[in-house]
């Protein structure tokens, strides 16, 4: 964030916590009484009857989850996004957020009006509101602590541990598309060395700036899912993580893994680029086990809700649980692939 | 963290978030079913009928709420002390909490387990779980993001902003020992300046170290607070912030603020230290304004529940809320005392 000279222009660096959250974070809080217009020490929450609280926390921090040139209103919706992606695949409905944000310096007033924007359109979209939180100064990158809050009817957060061996394995949306699109960003030749027009390149980019949790899974998963969980480090790791919670394996066709242009191209022009696909992470899709016996009828459910819903998407049948703990990737003539590494990890 | 040569032995950094989350944090978790022994992607919390849940996130960072050579059990007791306080303002009940670790390098096995131990003490002396998280590494100081979640009968939260003129107004324990037990802790020529021995040094460092939640306050509180808060940037400006959320101002007397050994000394070898007291912060002692007609019966019940408190503690009357906005305290001859700053901002 770099500094103009002016005090109240939009470079101008704000100064006080105060100002931070009255000018520019109680507007996110409006029309949510529990939030007291963040002018308390904390926030209430009133449950619905008859429902548990589902909570997930997962910070997002300058150049490890985001581009320090990422802009603004991206960087907003992707904290936010990122945290409701872990709901949706819980079948939960998003009620509300805390939010601890730290910068080693005093952000700028346009840089906090349009982080809040994006924010803004965020919150408007998954339907919940700003309720508490916290303002810092620490070196390090800007850090954005959110904590969301969502509900399900009790005892009906569907799990990562419960899939069984013969369940169908389904995945929403595309993989890899946003892995890749942060690749284009990195290094910018490779749009055309893979041949993509700018309206792909940007398609990808948008897909890992601006991730779309799969809100309107919701009935299907708590009609039918027997297990899942959001893809947030890549299939290959997310995938192993729900077999171990299962104490299961799985088999998965990486040709019917869902993919778009860019990772066709990529993959077409790279074969080391299923890497990506596999466990380039950022994909923020619903990972979902399903009996075999439901596997249409959840389909049909999902396919119908994901095709009305504000970013349409489809489901698709990528592999099945197996007994045993192997996870496996089948490639195009039927030979276990081996994965270089199977996903991120911080350490 | 420094990292010694045995890949097993205390000082042998910690690899993989699996590692620290399952072999250090999920004994945090266990016995509380909705953190699924902290291995899927959301807890739950089930809430009790008729109850509001109450949210508070603040993060602590290494440098700037604690010191980098403070024992790790001291500020795994503090990452969740400072939350659990601002519950204990609002007379809510502790639950749980989720816990997002930022380290530039991997733990070691001897700094986690210390933090951890620090933090078992605290849940349990709290009694709350651990319910989910995230750990990553990225650049700047350690830091430790806790959201702590609590209970009040529905609509009973205590709050800020309702004090009226003619409240008089309560604050528990000590101020001003843990900000000069910073200063013990960072000059340590002080303590013989002073004239104070070593156990009231320790004492001093141990309350900076240590906050104690007043949790016991609780019924008092509901019962009878008109407005309450925990005092952590400091008497002067939390004050300040209770008078603005209530449209009230305030006179406080200084010779009333309860105090122990080490600022009497303090102040009174060098009375500029009385800055310690009015603004040092870092006090996590709980300021009450209540009703002229309810003071008596606030008095004994808060001093009956403090009195067989964990850390016992008694309350005392400091001054009182008065029409229009401002904030004023009387020094020892009743003269308006002119404050240089009114406590701690980050920006």
């Amino acid at each position: 964030m770099s500094r103009l000279a002016s005090e109240t222009g939009p470079g101008a660096p704000l100064h006080g916590e105060d100002a931070i959250i009255q000018e520019h974070l109680a507007p996110l809080a409006a029309g949510y009484p529990g939030a007291l217009g963040l002018k308390d020490d904390c926030a209430t929450i009133t449950p619905t009857p008859g429902h548990d609280i589902v909570l997930k926390t997962d910070p997002i921090a300058s150049s490890i989850h985001f581009l320090p040139d990422d802009p603004p209103a991206d960087i907003g919706w992707k904290a936010l996004a990122v945290n409701v992606s872990d709901l949706a695949g819980k079948g939960a409905l998003p009620r509300a957020y805390l939010m601890a944000l730290s910068f080693p310096e005093a952000p700028t007033r346009g840089w906090m009006g349009a982080f809040v924007s994006g924010l803004a359109e965020a919150q408007g979209a998954f339907g919940m509101h700003l309720i508490g939180g916290d303002t810092d100064r620490r070196p390090g990158p800007v850090t954005i602590s959110i904590t969301v809050l969502g509900e399900v009817p009790t005892g009906r957060m569907v799990l990562r541990g419960a899939a069984r061996p013969g369940d169908v394995l389904f995945v929403t949306g595309v993989l890899g598309q946003a892995a890749l699109g942060l690749s284009l960003l990195k290094e910018p030749l490779l749009g055309a060395r893979w041949g993509l027009d700018e309206a792909a390149v940007q398609a990808a980019v948008n897909k890992y700036r601006r991730p779309q949790p799969r809100l309107a899974l919701r009935d299907a998963l708590r009609c039918y899912a027997s297990a899942a969980m959001d893809l947030s480090d890549g299939l290959a790791k997310d995938l192993g993580r729900m077999c171990r919670a299962s104490g299961t394996g799985a088999t998965v066709s990486m040709e019917a893994l869902p993919r778009e242009v860019v990772s066709k191209a990529a993959v077409s022009a790279d074969p080391s680029r299923w890497i990506d696909v596999l466990a380039g992470g950022d994909d923020y899709e619903v990972l979902v086990a399903v009996r075999p016996h439901d596997a249409a009828a959840f389909e049909a459910s999902a396919n119908a809700a994901g095709a009305v819903a504000a970013e349409p998407f489809s489901v698709a049948r990528i592999g099945e649980v197996t007994a045993g703990e192997a996870v496996t990737f089948l490639d195009q003539v039927g030979n276990p692939f081996a994965l270089p590494r199977t996903g991120w990890d911080h350490f």
